[in-house]
Order: C-alpha cells, then structure tokens, then sequence
C-alpha cells in the first residue's frame, strides 16, 4: 500500500451497500489509529460513540442533512445508508479547546476504513440537540461530527477546479464530481 | 505499507538531522497528499508556503515556541533544527470558516513525510505578525499552523496513560514519553 493510493481512494462517499455490515472490531480498529494520531498539547480530548446497527443506525441517519450542493437529494436511500457511524464527542471536562485534533482523528479513521475497502464522510450538518438525546450524552460531552461508514457503491472522481467554482456535482450516471485546485493554486512560493 | 504502522511511526519529532534537506519537489508531494484530502463543503481554502534552506528556516524558527512542558527546553539546537518548514495557510477571500481542514491537512502531509522516511511536529504556538512580516504574507492569508519537517534523531515512545497524566516528558536518555489513553477510555459505548 502506497500513501497517496490511499488517500486517492479517500472519497467522501455518500452511498453504501447498506447490507454489508461493520463489526464493531473493526471500528473500534479505526479508532485506535486516531487514539495513535496526534493531539494538541497531548490532551487527547476526543471520545467516540459507535452504532452498526438498527435501529441506532436509523436513528442516527435521521439527525443528519447529506451534500450541500446536491439541493435535489435528501440522502442515500433505503439500501444504500450507512452501516456505521463514529459520532466523535468532544470531552469538555478534559479540555474546551480541541485544536485540530477532529481533523487529524477523522482522517486517520476514514484512511483506516478504505485500506478496509470500506469508506465513508464527515458530517457536519448534525440536529446536534436530538443527537445528543438518542444516544444519551453526558452534558460534558458535545458532538463535533458524524463520520457514516459503509462499502461505498458510489463512483467519485476528482477534476480539475474551473472557473474558482468548487461545488461538487452529479452527472446523469450519478456519478459524484469533486473539482480540485491545482497544487500551484494552493503552494503560495513556488513558481 | 501497513496504515497502523505507518501511524505508530508518525510521532511528534523536535529534534532532526539538520544537514539532512528536504527537496521542494518532495515538499510539494506532501502538500499534493494535503490537495487530494477531503475538504469542507469542498471549499479547499488551505493554502501552503514552504521553506528548506537558510536563512528562512533560521527566520521561521525564530517564530516559533517548542514543547509547552519541557520547561527547561527551549527548542531543538543548532544542528537539530527542522530542514524545512510547510507554513499552513487560509485565504480567507475563499472561506473565513475552513472547518476542520487544517488536521486533515496536517495528518496528510505529515504521513506522508513518514512514508518517505521524514517526520515533523504541528506547532501552533507561533508569533504570527513575526512570521507573516518574514514571509510577507498579504492580508487574506491568515497563519494557522507550522509543520516543522526533517530527519527524525530522537526517540519517541508511546505509553499508557496514568492518573490522567497527559504531559509528555523526556527521561535522562533524551527519550521522549508519550501518554496515551486506552481505547476503552475513549470509546464511550464498548463494554
């Protein structure tokens, strides 16, 4: 296994065979290669809540609103949700400031799942109140995102950005276009 | 490559083999690992400055505070210095809010230095007037991390945490101590 061939295969999926189920082994494995990552100050702060399977799952899926851009899609339909999802918690009785320590633990987990042929998306755009309810959080616990987890289905491919316009879109084969900048847009002294 | 080993490899490195450089080409290999990763809404406003020689390394390392509890260190010596710096970016003309971009981005780059036999450390604790006056940033562009990259020379072991202790330490080998909670601790629903 090559870095960059695995970053590649990297995507944010948004559709899974929803039949082909995580076990929570593996999960908890996703998990440890975050614990293993790096942390602000070493203050290892995040805390993580697991769910792969019903009804949790749909429960879950019902706090969560899916691709900005695609304004005509709800989300995955029956059969192609997610078969997992990590809720990552920040523990406020450890520290308030997490710095970038949700980036780095989302990559190493979703890094962690394609190198399992599986794959899955961040996810932001959380009912963070009706969240916290179904799975029952201790106030000192607060969500930061939702990584959904499953074997994705979907085709994405990345292009090159035209035009500054970065929204992604789906073409008549649903297949997910993801416009990139080139690395001379985004290394500010290189010529 | 496995992931897991690629990650336990990835520790926190202060102190490098100065003399050892670091070619902008592989500089911007890291930077394109950083490209190819998941983005907010996809609005990809991190950008990237690097430096691997002097005197802008001396100029950048000037900028820069070393390992909050090690108090009788003051940073890597002459000779131990990082060879080369990748200065983290937001261009706040694309996006003020870049989300959690910037840990993605910097687990990216720096397991990718890992790949390739490098190492580094995020250090936020940065005079950032300094720092954009030496690289004469213009106003859009707003500092967000320091990646300090080169050789790794030091030993850096992974520990269990006790007593909720967090602070790394160094022995009297020079060792550096990391504490790491278990996963249990940080997994809030496995028995």
């Amino acid at each position: 296994m090559n870095l960059k061939i695995l970053i590649k295969a990297n995507r944010s999926y948004r559709r899974f065979n929803q039949s082909k189920k995580i076990e929570q082994k593996m999960l908890t494995d996703w998990i440890d290669l975050a614990r293993l990552s790096a942390s602000a100050r070493n203050q290892q702060s995040l805390k993580y809540y697991i769910s792969n399977s019903e009804p949790l799952n749909s429960d879950i899926f019902s706090c969560l609103a899916w691709a900005g851009y695609l304004k005509d899609w709800d989300g995955p339909k029956e059969g192609e949700q997610p078969s997992a999802y990590i809720v990552m918690l920040n523990d406020k009785q450890i520290a308030t400031n997490h710095f970038c320590d949700e980036g780095i633990a989302a990559q190493s987990i979703l890094l962690g799942a394609v190198e399992n042929n599986f794959g899955g998306c961040i996810i932001a755009a959380i009912n963070k109140p009706k969240l916290s309810k179904i799975i029952e959080l201790p106030n000192h616990l607060e969500i930061l995102l939702v990584i959904a987890l499953g074997e994705p289905i979907e085709k994405v491919i990345v292009e090159k950005m035209q035009d500054n316009d970065y929204k992604y879109w789906r073409d008549e084969n649903n297949v997910h276009h993801v416009p990139k900048r080139s690395l001379q847009d985004i290394t500010i002294n290189i010529p």
